[in-house]
């Protein structure tokens, strides 16, 4: 995000992010008619309040995707009260967005379930991520050991997928929290969300205040995406990977050393 | 509700509502296997965990729904922090849960709009029940006007109903309650909902603790469902008005009156 009305309830309540005028740092018109386009840029002016303090001897390209994945999933823990010690979060899908929320979920004393349709990312998830559970969607079995346990669950899929079996694995109160698009509308019986008082909702970055907050917090915990540095005339066969997931878990584009290149 | 296992964490926290040995009121099998009739029985034993004090003077036979449309109502206002006065607080349908909705919303101090699919209950819930506003779904034009105004919406619509129209009326960061059961599954997408950081959630009845505030709140801001009287010799005529919502807004059977009556 690089500007906002500043004005509204939302701008006025550090809420820039849900502003009706909230101007993307990617593929947006900005204040001056130019098209942003975000790290794919040379540079980028933007108004001051826009800007995030980057905490020393914090690495710039590691800590870039923080900027989207980071605040993504660090302000719906926050907002949601999904940030307790002790707690039990539910992580769907170990892509961009799945594996810092596994991070910052660890980073706050919880204990965490990746979820995912299969078993291949289990080592990962546990060993290198330090989820401490992982559970296979499509395993009947797993997921029945499972149902009425976990205080919240974060969805990062954006892929088509059923939502009711998700919600079983919430105890009653439970939140689960959307952060991607799927394509289709979500199928949502009303039943099981009143029987158990659960809710399910969106959540989208978040606003500048709430960024820099979770830019310190990410210093002091040393979380950091786990990112592969490219320069950027690698962005096609970079694009060709990102389509077949294989990348763990960004891209980041090294824009200084490509200048340099040239 | 008329028992519950006393013992688990929903239980221990005023929540057995949420329990899962719950036992319904009407039609479920109680303790000793006989099965509950609810208002339907001349009398029911229950322990004194599951009674509500009445508070004096205040009408029996009106205030019996508010046990059920009272309390389902009640507790998400409550509980979703819809309760504050100045708030905008929609009600989806205007039956026997929606009248009760619009008179506690009132008494919280909050601005209640009733949304329904016609106009013929606008008189009656502006006049009658004190309604602020009255908004006809199917109209585009009003549905329009009042899009991002609403803080929060109950929904007591049990027949399918679209609700993405009904999101569209939520601020950022509003609340939608589902309290009707419909037939099929909502059709949800999830980009109104990442993009409000909005929420849907169900909700069903209240814990004995919540119940009790009800009544007094109730008896203290003397708010009482609009009920028609009727003998249990009457029911077969009732049942037949239901099915025809010809009802304002609930039947209550006087069973004292009906054994005398024998």
């Amino acid at each position: 995000m690089v500007g906002s009305c500043r004005q509204c309830d939302q701008c006025t309540n550090d809420l820039e992010n849900y502003c009706s005028k909230m101007i993307l740092t990617y593929s947006a018109v900005y204040t001056d008619g130019t098209i942003t386009y975000g790290g794919y840029s040379n540079l980028m002016v933007a108004d001051e309040h826009f800007i995030v303090r980057w905490p020393e001897n914090f690495p710039l390209d590691a800590g870039a995707p923080l900027l989207c994945a980071g605040i993504t999933t660090y302000s719906p823990l926050r907002y949601f009260g999904l940030d307790k010690p002790g707690m039990n979060i539910g992580v769907v899908g170990l892509g961009g967005l799945g594996h810092v929320a596994v991070k910052f979920a660890k980073a706050f004393g919880t204990k965490v379930t990746v979820i995912s349709t299969s078993i291949n990312k289990k080592k990962e998830a546990i060993e290198k991520l330090g989820a401490d559970s992982f559970l296979v969607s499509r395993d009947p079995e797993d997921m029945k050991a499972t149902a009425g346990t976990l205080d919240g669950i974060l969805d990062t899929v954006s892929a088509d997928h059923p939502i009711l079996p998700l919600l079983s694995l919430l105890k009653p109160h439970g939140k689960m929290v959307l952060l991607g698009v799927p394509n289709k509308p979500i199928e949502l019986p009303a039943f099981p969300l009143i029987t158990g008082r659960k809710l399910i909702a969106g959540s989208g970055i978040g606003g500048m205040k709430e960024t820099q907050e979770m830019i310190d917090f990410a210093a002091k915990h040393n979380i950091l995406p786990d990112v592969e540095i490219i320069p950027i005339d690698y962005i096609n066969t970079a694009m060709d990977r990102l389509v077949k997931s294989d990348v763990k878990y960004r891209f980041v584009i090294d824009i200084a050393k490509s200048l340099k290149a040239e």
